[in-house]
């Protein structure tokens, strides 16, 4: 059985300990298609904030309190180069994570593409899935504000962590997307696929901008796998994040139904046979999908395994029965 | 009165400690012109070490102990790379330098030479003296070894710390010299100079790759103000490290004599007019070189100014006077 996953950051990260760990008690293989979107440069390190996550918390290394970043981290980088009055100031660049991106700038600059990199990476941290980038190619999702009356697209990450979500915003673009390219493996796994997963991330910004890059929204809409998504908002309100923020800026209600209608049902020309909601959501309908409720709190493993379980057999009770 | 100090990295610190508060006691200005033969690139950062022991020591922020690198250092960046199995592993890359590197490698890709990006970096730290490089074009230092029974050139950081200069080697080569230009400033301040100092530094790792630049050993040799050097060498040793390896490369003897022979004396196409040796070496002669010996070792300020004062007055008891 090979299961595929389209994944963000943290929400993502989590959801694929669950994956992971049904896979092990089915014998599966699991392929996690990590959004890039939020990927940046600073001080000229290439940081991957998804792609760490996922890689440290497989791999161990993630701190569980924070969420984000390396258990055990400290700080000292940061403190220097704001001594230093180097700008940006507001991303949390811990010294551990700062290895990390001073490998894969090293290899990057040497020319090895994003793909490369992250399996190199994940030599160390053995996660257990296959780790894809959405693309090797650069795609940034940008947030298109109003600063002293002008208007300008800003990264998302300075957007989200800089100004907490705050600015108003009409709209999110993903800079590069145009030209990018699935990584290679991205659209081989999708198409030999006996079930895709979309993880309960931000829908607008850590799932978009993975369908943003050509080809692959189609490879999913294509799949001969059922494909179901888990959603990340319950009882109107995201589990983690600010979510509802990012929702509101594309015109959708932060709702199970709201989440589960943006992605659409397949035969509708969306995404989705199958939509997990939460028990709080039970009743939630969406065109065309089959939609069941279950505990969506990811409290523990066994809870997300227990998930899993369930978007496995919604796979197998619809369209792929 | 304008002091320039040609520099290597830890002696010519200490020295530059001497001559900073001298110029402090009489209303001087001092010019560092500090050798980047040993600068590499580590982890895709540009480490300029003996810049930065200037840098740091000047400014009150480096180890005193150890003589390199920023007290109260932390490893953490150090030991995640190796958890990578990233190479090289034999550099002492500390968390609180790295933010130096990272600041000065974001500017020099984005186009600021090394000597702007020097000045940038010593806003902060505020070494009371000008620091430039050598050179803002690249010349490394290179030990041409034998490995295995082939013959190649290897980096000198590599050769002294990774091999404890214990590698076989019958010279030294400075890669990329012969197309290198003086940084700006750096023909100026000797030209309107009152005073050169040569820095008790090692004479053929520190000290050559600066006047290796084209054009460099020109201006001290025709400088209209006095140059006088201080011996690293004590009583037939290196006052640290292992310059007496390096000289025996060179074929010179490990003795004031043999250095001061080295840089040789003005009048006979040499760089010297005065000799500054320890008491140790009392009757030292070199060839047309003024000789004086005064206690050399820095351990403190005041034995570093004391070493600067009579520095200054050999400069004045000769051809300048």
């Amino acid at each position: 059985m090979r299961i595929v996953v389209l994944a963000g950051g943290i929400g993502g990260a989590r959801f694929l300990l669950g994956v992971r760990a049904y896979a092990r008690e089915v014998g599966a293989e699991v392929t996690a298609v990590v959004n890039v979107g939020d990927d940046l440069l600073l001080h000229g390190l290439r940081v991957c904030p998804d792609l760490d996550s996922v890689m440290y918390t497989l791999g161990g290394g993630a701190d569980p309190e924070r969420g984000w970043g390396r258990v055990g981290e400290s700080w000292t980088v940061k403190e220097e180069l704001a001594a230093y009055g180097a700008e940006p100031t507001w991303f949390g660049l811990g010294d551990r994570d700062v290895a990390t991106h001073l490998v894969r700038t090293t290899m990057l600059n040497a020319g090895y593409p994003l793909s490369a990199v992250t399996e190199a990476l994940a030599t160390r941290w053995q996660p257990g899935v296959r780790l894809l980038p959405a693309t090797d190619d650069r795609l940034e999702t940008h947030a298109v504000v109003e600063v002293d009356g002008a208007r300008r697209a800003m990264h998302f990450q300075e957007w989200w962590i800089r100004y907490r979500a705050g600015l108003p915003t009409d709209r999110f673009v993903f800079v590069g997307a145009d030209a990018a390219k699935p990584a290679p493996g991205v659209l081989d796994a999708l198409g030999s696929a006996d079930l895709v997963l979309i993880a309960p991330s931000n829908p607008v910004v850590s799932v978009a901008p993975i369908l943003a890059v050509p080809g692959l929204r189609e490879a999913v809409a294509g799949t001969p796998a059922p494909v179901v998504g888990v959603s990340p908002v319950i009882g109107g309100a995201p589990v983690r994040g600010m979510a509802d923020r990012c929702l509101a800026v594309v015109g959708t209600e932060c709702s199970a139904a709201g989440v589960g209608g943006l992605y659409g049902g397949r035969s509708d020309g969306g995404l989705l046979d199958g939509w997990l909601v939460d028990t709080t959501d039970a009743g939630t309908t969406v065109a065309d999908v089959t939609v069941r409720a279950v505990p969506l709190w990811m409290t523990d493993t066994d809870a997300t395994v227990a998930m899993v379980r369930a978007a496995v057999e919604l796979a197998g009770s619809g369209r792929a029965a």
